[in-house]
């Protein structure tokens, strides 16, 4: 079937005298698992009851799942879905004052082929957070949100950004790294602009590279295992942070902050060496810029620690945050509840105390800003 | 004009009583730069007599032309075209014993969609290579060449390596990095499997990428500046890389070795430790791998140093050096007579002597043979 037209009632029609070869008729599998006699072992975890495709279909998925094995909720439901179990698993036990909630389920919301469909989605997950986890199950105020906005329709994410960015709990803008267009692209300004007007730094956040509207998923094209792809998921983040200091719009917006989440740390040294050995010879092309690229990155890109690096040594990991500017640019992140989550305490062992602190704290402290200050 | 159909002859034809409003005419300019006096300064540059087009449309261009301005031949012609002035300019001057010869004004070729095209281009261009450099103006032996072959056909292209790969100055394989699709996929491993009976590298160098069949030049989309397309240029070969281990071609041909050329130097260690902290999780998917995937890129991986990143110390950079094992990895190159080219004296200061020999010399002459030794 390709679409809905009016339907000819069965049933009502003469049998035709002559036979029909039928050219199109499609038979249906109740339960797809009835596949998995016939598949080699490893295959089958990708197929279930409801097929290979479902909400996700598009996405190339890890054959471990998304989530870490003890995440699920005592009283069961959707690992991160009880905020009294994130609370005991994730904030007691590694001592979280803050955790943003930056949403689940829903990070293929920029791929989404409707910008109707995709910030009419938005606006009700912004609208469900803000009652669910913000003001329902946040006696404290330490539950803090990202505010969800469609890219698609840049006009439509200004309104949203304007409608709840002043509430206390919202402390950034988020959309998916996997847009149309490199970020530093006019069309996204009006984001920009909302933004800075709320004092609202703008986080990215991968997830469905190479779905729908996306585009592939890495610079050389479209890759077909999971580890492929998470592995290159930086790759974006590395065009998109050109972007927006080539194009021009930290010169534009001087008060606007970009966090790059979950986007890998350490390609931020090799774009910065490369893009400001560029700015010297090419310097041209970009006027509006009047300081070394990488002063732009560092004053206006934050990146988050979650998947960290892990070099073959504890000095190469203290050399790698030294020259990402770890005390400025690194905010700490685990991803609770999923698959690669970071343990703050081993991936940080044998930072100094005050870097650690930088990063652990006061780098999203500086960031986040008063709205912070308004918790216990 | 569409296509070329038989012509109506003019001026046969009675005229019409009616009259006509012909809703497509095209007219013409002589020499586009009759559009200088209304353009803004900056521009200018970009539109020569024949246009803003050209055999490089679609490459995005830098302003400042792709050459560096000394290397124009004394006796006039294109940079590079001179092997005496060549040998002059730079193998007496930077004492380069051997130049690998990576052609010129051939970098697209493998964005044409024409593959049958594209497979006569790359012979002719062989042909004349063979006939010019490595015969007529060769007569110590010293330039050595690349083979280059069109990755749209690759059984076109091993061919084309049975035919040419023994010729004692083909050094190795080459092809853009702009490719349909990244280079684990089996669609070019008969590339590979000719490559490695002849004993010859696989090398691959950036320069169409966003032409044509070669999809957008980064991870996130088209960019429009010439320096956020060079910057970027890097995610394509960090994309090859992880679909070259990760789809097993280092297991399926084990003497193959793959030269990233011109790709950049320190995206190498973001690239491993992201991938090895994956593979630690997600080895399941690629159950051929029997090593960390960076042991495989440390033994089969080349990249040429051109353009090296430059961090903010020397110290930085001699621990970026360790970073990326260039011990091993790292082959010097200076792209001469391009714009950018490297000064391997300024490039290399204060790097170690052993070090230093091992990427000036070594490292290329472990990787290129017994077909270096047959020179002076």
């Amino acid at each position: 079937m390709v679409a809905t037209a009016p339907q000819p009632r069965t049933g009502t029609s003469p049998a035709t005298r002559l036979a029909i070869i039928d050219a199109d008729v499609h038979p249906s599998i109740a339960d797809y698992t009835q596949l998995h006699p016939y598949l080699p072992e490893t295959w089958r975890r990708h197929v279930s009851a409801r097929g290979f495709g479902g909400p996700n279909s598009g996405i190339i998925r890890g054959q471990g799942g998304l989530y870490r094995t003890d995440v699920r909720p005592p009283g069961g439901g959707e690992p991160g879905s009880d905020p009294d179990f994130l609370r005991e698993q994730l904030m007691e036990r590694y001592n979280v004052r803050y955790p943003i909630l930056n949403g689940g389920n829903i990070l293929g919301l920029g791929t989404l082929p409707d910008p109707d469909f995709a910030a009419a989605i938005a606006s009700a997950y912004n609208d469900w957070t803000i009652d669910f986890w913000l003001t329902r199950h946040n006696p404290d105020g330490r539950f803090k949100s990202s505010l969800f906005v469609a890219p698609q329709d840049p006009l439509a994410a200004a309104q949203e950004i304007d409608r709840l960015g002043d509430h206390p709990h919202i402390v950034q803008v988020l959309f998916t790294t996997a847009t149309e267009a490199p970020l530093g692209h006019k069309r996204y300004w009006p984001i920009y602009e909302a933004a800075e007007r709320h004092g609202l730094p703008v986080a990215v956040h991968p997830g469905a590279e190479g779905r729908a509207i996306s585009g592939a998923p890495t610079a050389a094209g479209w890759v077909s295992k999971y580890i492929e792809w998470h592995t290159c998921l930086t790759q974006r983040a590395q065009a998109h942070a050109v972007s927006l200091v080539c194009q021009g719009v930290f010169v534009r917006f001087p008060a606007l902050k970009v966090v790059m989440v979950e986007s890998g740390v350490s390609w931020l040294s090799h774009v910065m060496w490369r893009l400001d050995k560029n700015y010297k010879a090419l310097r041209n092309e970009v006027p509006w810029l009047t300081e070394l690229p990488s002063e732009y990155i560092k004053r206006h890109i934050r990146v988050t620690t979650q998947p960290i690096e892990e070099p073959e040594s504890r000095d190469q990991f203290l050399q790698m945050l030294e020259m990402v500017d770890a005390r400025r640019t690194l905010l700490l992140s685990t991803d609770y509840p999923h698959w690669d989550f970071d343990d703050p305490i081993a991936a940080f062992a044998g930072v100094p105390e005050d870097l650690k602190r930088r990063i652990f704290y006061d780098n999203a402290a500086e960031l986040y800003g008063a709205k912070l200050g308004a918790a216990a």
